[in-house]
Order: C-alpha cells, then sequence, then structure tokens
C-alpha cells in the first residue's frame, strides 16, 4: 500500500467543516443541523462526524431527518455507534433501531450486552422482532450472520411488465433491486432474474421464461470467507442465503462482501504476526487489550524460546571450546526464521484466497525443497565467506557456518510451508501465529543443526 | 482462514464432469461442446476448464458461441489466459480481444510482450484499438488501469422513461446500468442517476430534477487502493473516473476492487514476510521465480545479520567471561523480533485500511511505549524466573536476562511501530519487509542491550 493523498485531503475537508458544525451544535440550530444531515453522502457525513466527541454526534444525529439519521448512524464506526447507543435515550435508540437495515442492526446488538438487548427488543415492532431473533441466532462470521433479508422477490407466473411495477414498489425497503429472486411455495429458490434482463426483455414476456434457474446460492452456515469466494468467483452484486430446505432466508451483497474480505485480511496477517485478531481497528483498541491479545502468544513463544536454551545449554561443552560459534549465531537462526516465515506466508495467502484444494502437503515439499536449496546454497555461500574472510575463521570453521546455513535455510523452507497445512488438519487457522512460531521452531532445529554440524566438522 | 468444505466441493463436481468433456473433445463434438459453453454460469466453466491443458481448453471454446467464449475466457485465470493466446490464430485472437470488455483485455495485453501486441493491433477495429491504446497509457496499479469505458451515460435534458429507453438500447454492451452518468458537453460529469431512482421516479420527470449532482468520484491517475477505499467508504456499485479536465473516462465496478483488495492485501501480506510481491498466485508461480522474490530480501537481511557478528565479535570479552549468556541470547532476540513484528502489523494494517490520516509517530510511539512496557514487564518475569530456577543463575544474573527482556521488547515494540512510518515518509510501502527487517534491527540492539546490561550489573 502507497501514501494515501486523498484521504489527507478528505481529512482537511473535514476541518474546514467542523467548526460551522460546532457552532451550530452550540447554538442547536434545529434547521442548520438537519440541513447538514441531507447535503453530503451519509458516508461523508459520517467521516465528519467521527472528529467530534459521542454526545455531540448525537446532537446533530438528533436533529437529522429520519432516513438521514440511520444511514449516517450506519456509516459510522462499530465502536462509535456502541458508544452513541449507551447516549440516546430507549425511545429514540428503539426508532434508530427499527429503521436499521437487518444486517448492521445484527452486528450493533450483537456487541451490545445481553440485557440491553433483552430491554430493547420488547419495545421493538413484531415483525422486526423476529427477524432480529432470527438473525441473531446465526454463529458469527457465518453466512446467516452477515445476510440481510431485505431482498427483492418475485413469483414466476407474472410478466415482465408487472415485475417491474412490483419491484417499483418493494424498492424503498429492499438493499438491492438490482437482483429479483424468483420464489416458489414455501420461499423456496426456484430461480433469479437481474434488473438488466427484466429492462432488456419484452415486457410481455413470462418471468418463467427468461429467468435464470442455475442459481448459485451459500448455505446459511457456510462461512463467510466461503460466502466471499463465492461472490468474488462470479462477480455477482449479491448472493441468495438458503437454509437446508432450499428456502431463501436472505442475502449478502457485495459491500458487505468487501468488509469481509478485508477482515479476513486483517484477522490473517494479525494471526500470522501472533496477535489475537482485534473487534475494533487498532486505533480504537485499548492498549491494555492490546497487551492481552499479544501477550498471550509472545508468552507462549518465550516459553518455546527457553527450549533453545536448554538445548544450547545441552551443547555447552562444544560451545565452550568453540566460542567463536556464538557470532554466527543469530545469523543462522534469523536465516531460517525468515525463510520459514516466508512459505509459511505464501502458503496461508494461497489457501485464504482459496487454492486450498489445490494445495498438497507431498507436491509442497517438492516445491518448497527447491526453492530453499536454492535459497541455502545463496546464504551459504555468504555465510561460508564471511566466516573465512570478514571473521578469519579457518575454512573448517567457516564450513560449519555454510553447511548449517544451508541446512537452516531447507528446514525453515519446508516446515514454513508445512506448518499452515498442519494447523488446517488440526481444524485450526492456517495462519495461527505461523511467522514467529515457525521462527521459534527454526531456533531449536537451528541450534541441534549448528552444533551438530561442529560436532562433524570439527571433532568434539 | 478457516477450512473450504465448499471449495473442495466443486472440485469434486468438476471431477465428474471432466471425464465427458475429454471425451467430447477427444472427439471434437461441436454440439456438445457448444452445449457445455453454455449450460454452466461461465465462471463455473472456467473453473472446470482450469483442470485442463491449454490445448484442450482451446479446442472447448474454439467451439463456443461468441458471447460465451468471451465470458468463459475473462473467467480463466490470467496465467492461463496468456498462455492460451500464444496458441490462438492471430484470427481468433483478434476477434477475441475485439469482444473481451476493455479492462480485462488491458489485463491481458500488459501482460503479452511487446511485439506480439504490436503485430496484434493493427488487426483490432479502430474504436477498439484507441480505446486499448488510452487504457494501455495508464501506469499500473492508477484508477484508468483497472477502469472499464462500457459505462451508461445519459444527457440531463431528458424524461426518465427516455432514460430507461435508451438504458435499453445501450445495456447490451455496457458493464453495469445500474449506475448512470449524466454527461454536460465534452463529456464532462454533471452527475449520476441509479436504475433504482429511475425505477422509482415518475415516468415524466426530467433527469435534470432528480439526478444527484455530489458525484463522488476518483481521478484516473489515483491509485487503486483509493479507488478501493472510496468505493468501500460508500459502498458504491460502481465509482466514476475522470480526468483532469473534469470529464469522464471510464468507471471502476465493485468486482474489479474486490479484486484489488484481495491483491493489495496479498502484496502487504508478502512484503510484510520480505517476499516481493507475485504477479500470479504462488502455485503459478515458477520456482526459480519465487527464489529470486525471496532471495534478494533474505541475502539483505543476512548482511544485516552480519552486522550482529561483528557486534558479538566486539563483546567477546564479556561472552568468554559469561558463557552462560549464550543460552538466553535466543530468547532474547526473539522476544524483541516478535513482539516488534507484531506493532509493525498492527500499524501496517491500519495503514492499509486508511486510517493512515489518524496515525501520528508521536501518539504512536506513547502508545507503544504504553503497551510494550507491560508486554516488556511480563518476559522479563519469564525470563528472570527462568534464569534463576530453571538454569540455576544467580540473581544478578538473572536480572541482567530479565531487565534485558524489558529493554529489548520496549525497543521491538516502539520501533516495529515507527519503521512503517518511517518507509511511508521516504515514499516507500509501508509494509517493505517489515517484520524481518524490524528482527534484523532489534538483533542488534538486543545483542547491544544484553552485553551492555551485562556489564552494568556484573562489571566487566
Amino acid at each position: 500500500m502507497s501514501p494515501l493523498p486523498e484521504s489527507e485531503e478528505s481529512v482537511m475537508y473535514d476541518r474546514l467543516v467542523l467548526p460551522d458544525l460546532r457552532v451550530m451544535i452550540a447554538e442547536d440550530d434545529a434547521q442548520g443541523l438537519a440541513e447538514f444531515c441531507e447535503v453530503l453522502h451519509p458516508a461523508g457525513t459520517a467521516e465528519i462526524l467521527e472528529e467530534l466527541q459521542d454526545d455531540e454526534i448525537w446532537k446533530v444525529l438528533s436533529r437529522c431527518p429520519m432516513p438521514a439519521q440511520v444511514e449516517i448512524f450506519e456509516f459510522l464506526s462499530l465502536q462509535r455507534r456502541i458508544e452513541l447507543v449507551s447516549l440516546i435515550s430507549r425511545k429514540d435508540l428503539t426508532r434508530l433501531i427499527e429503521e436499521m437495515s437487518p444486517d448492521d442492526r445484527v452486528d450493533l446488538l450483537n456487541r451490545m450486552d445481553e440485557e440491553q438487548v433483552e430491554s430493547l427488543l420488547p419495545l421493538i415492532a413484531q415483525a422486526e422482532r423476529s427477524d432480529i431473533r432470527k438473525l441473531l441466532s446465526y454463529p458469527e462470521h457465518s453466512a446467516g450472520s452477515i445476510m440481510t433479508t431485505e431482498y427483492a422477490s418475485l413469483p414466476e407466473d407474472i410478466t415482465v411488465s408487472d415485475a417491474i411495477e412490483r419491484l417499483r414498489r418493494q424498492a424503498p425497503d429492499r438493499e438491492t433491486i438490482y437482483y429479483v429472486y424468483i420464489l416458489g411455495e414455501g420461499r423456496r429458490l426456484d430461480g433469479f432474474i437481474s434488473l438488466r434482463d427484466l429492462i432488456l426483455a419484452r415486457p410481455k414476456a413470462q418471468l418463467a421464461d427468461i429467468m435464470r434457474r442455475d442459481v448459485i446460492s451459500v448455505h446459511v452456515e457456510d462461512d463467510q470467507e466461503i460466502v466471499a469466494q463465492e461472490l468474488a468467483k462470479y462477480d455477482f452484486l449479491a448472493i441468495p442465503v438458503i437454509d437446508s430446505q432450499n428456502q431463501l432466508v436472505g442475502i449478502v451483497t457485495h459491500d458487505d462482501v468487501l468488509d469481509v474480505v478485508r477482515e479476513e485480511a486483517d484477522e490473517d496477517v494479525y494471526l500470522m504476526a501472533g496477535v489475537a485478531p482485534l473487534e475494533d481497528s487498532y486505533l480504537d483498541t485499548p492498549a491494555l487489550t492490546l497487551a492481552w491479545k499479544r501477550g498471550m502468544w509472545l508468552l507462549f513463544l518465550s516459553c518455546v524460546s527457553l527450549m533453545t536454551a536448554e538445548v544450547l545449554n545441552h551443547y555447552s561443552g562444544i560451545s565452550d571450546r568453540h566460542m567463536w560459534m556464538i557470532l554466527f549465531l543469530p545469523m543462522v537462526l534469523a536465516s531460517g526464521g525468515n525463510s520459514g516465515a516466508q512459505s509459511a506466508t505464501l502458503i496461508i495467502r494461497s489457501l485464504a484466497v482459496g487454492d486450498s484444494s489445490r494445495v498438497h502437503a507431498l507436491q509442497l515439499t517438492r516445491r518448497e525443497l527447491g526453492v530453499g536449496g536454492m535459497l541455502g546454497l545463496m546464504l551459504a555461500l555468504i555465510g561460508l565467506s564471511a566466516a573465512m574472510f570478514w571473521f578469519r575463521r579457518t575454512f573448517s570453521e567457516a564450513a560449519v557456518v555454510g553447511a548449517t546455513m544451508f541446512l537452516v535455510v531447507v528446514m525453515g523452507t519446508v516446515s514454513g510451508a508445512l506448518l499452515p497445512l498442519f494447523f488446517r488438519r488440526l481444524g485450526m487457522d492456517p495462519a495461527l501465529m505461523s511467522n514467529p512460531l515457525v521462527a521459534a521452531v527454526v531456533d531449536i532445529m537451528g541450534v541441534v543443526t549448528y552444533y551438530t554440524v561442529a560436532i562433524i566438522f570439527l571433532g568434539s
């Protein structure tokens, strides 16, 4: 990623608007605030509001006419929305939640505390309430948890012109009307048709004749990552979500998938570096939470490092006799760790983008052995010549460094490639703190190799 | 990311279809192949074809009726498309390229070799040719390089019903008709209107009265990451791309942005681990290329490690007297490297998702000092007690380990957080091999700290 002038700009723009806005808030200028809510795209307005205090934000939102109020609220960071919830009167909150789109609404409720939710639900209109209970029931990160129930649907036995007429009526409270799902009895998903096709079709044509029957859908309990992969594969605007009776229960739209892809990428990257995934953005996460989400891994890793110490202890005889060996220890271990982290990263990403079915342990090992061999040779040469000509070691001593570099890089590469597969086999997340863990494991192997090679080349 | 049953399934499905397909290819069953091309969604068909040899793939595609042939071809991996290009007769290739959507077409041509492209262009229809030359001229990763020129546009002085009528005529060769751009003279971007709004509006209404004039757009030379951030921010289906005269030159659609987000995530992750970004997926990249893209970083990093060796050499006096110190060296260095990598990762991701404007070096340092301090204390305790009770060192010796752990973790955390900002300041990519580099830098700092603390606590 590269510097982002654009976002800087938009921030500068915010700075220009803020003073006026603050004045309007101070004077509680009802009309001015109402206008402010509607002059920009809700996302833009939300971005500006993020610069304010929670109470100021609500002072503005409370003056917003209804569609705008919800739209802006939905574009605020989840963090902010949760903070605001505690400020808003239950009456306002109920109204807000009723108007929110089902998926955003559930995201929010999922993060509020049980009692608060339970105390709210009774106030919410029956229809919304049952919808909420249903969506809340789906496991986190499942298709059900990110879908919306506001999809456009039609029966198949009507004409194109009727269809467009009905869509016109459905449109206002549907997340998208660009894909329309054709339902048989019991909301069975029989097919779909795009608004584009409707526009192109003869007005008198029957939907049954022009609808597409090979609907690609996901199951309500599929992982959100599968939803993302399917939608991305077909370049869909939205993908239908069905239950085990093949009934349509919702749709996941492209914008939510975009968020999923980012979220999953973050999660992978964090796990790779040994950070437990954060619920909020880094900047919104309290230092103590950060320390905990990082500390638990560091704790584990330092215990592994103590093994390395133990192993080193075991070889103290040799290290006492060949004290020069300590000089190259960090280089040896780093080379193994770095090449291992590279392999792990490559594998994890190719698993993440869905190549998993093409990734086979054996083929990988062969491949990584090849790459590792080349890298090992290169680093071995560097180690050898550095030891001889820079640090003036004898050839046989330098050979110890070179040979170890080669072996460690090969071992690092292969184990780095296999560790994620191993985790996946265990049903764990392949990205799980791969990089530091690979490094830690390679440290131990590295020490053993280093001293074993020394014994072989220099005699014990 | 988690195991992916779905994709396994779809692969099993491929396995079922493949034998029949291979028979049809062997018999060159024109009708059978033609039907095969149209029975599935092109993305699904492409996925099945990926299992075949290049020549087999073309045997199938060459039998596909025209819209299908291009659609399937566009869903094949870029790697495959490039391999196929060399198999296809120039006549077929010309036809294919003429029919492709402008953005996919340019992706392909960008990866073909100069002469091949130059020899093809004359054969391509004038209209397409100038469009291609134009798109080819935009820098890689710019909005211009990922946009398509097939957008729907209308003048503002017509009624809604006329608009829908015209869209009906434009639709077949437009990437999306769901957003329609309103152009003044000289293709000046004056506003836009969604098909949804058109459907909802009174048929007699004038576009001028219902169009939205606050169009959010990106500049043709903006980085693709800015395009992705803007589209994601506003949940758009597509975002218009304008040149410096505010003329509409193209649009970037949601599906292309999804690819960008994945591509950029990969790039970040690779760079973080010290792998130069790959042009193809890991599995499609030749081992030699991999070795090179990884080797150059390892080379650099091992040179840094030699500095560490040099520094260790400088302290050989102390290490000779306190040979036990070597035992904890790997743990000390690993702790610094790991905590540094964690910080670097957190910062890089928060820059990647566009928080950059909120990230300030000073505030970060304070924050990371806090987190680092907590982590350092924890690890210091482990180091201290392990040294005393496990490895039976004296208290003052154990104190050396503990104090060093604390200092190294704090230094690692802070430098890990600042390195990406430093790279960004230099106009480089903040993710640039952050993790291994932080580790390497921290190695040097770690050794110096370790032995300095030893001198202080144990006397030289």
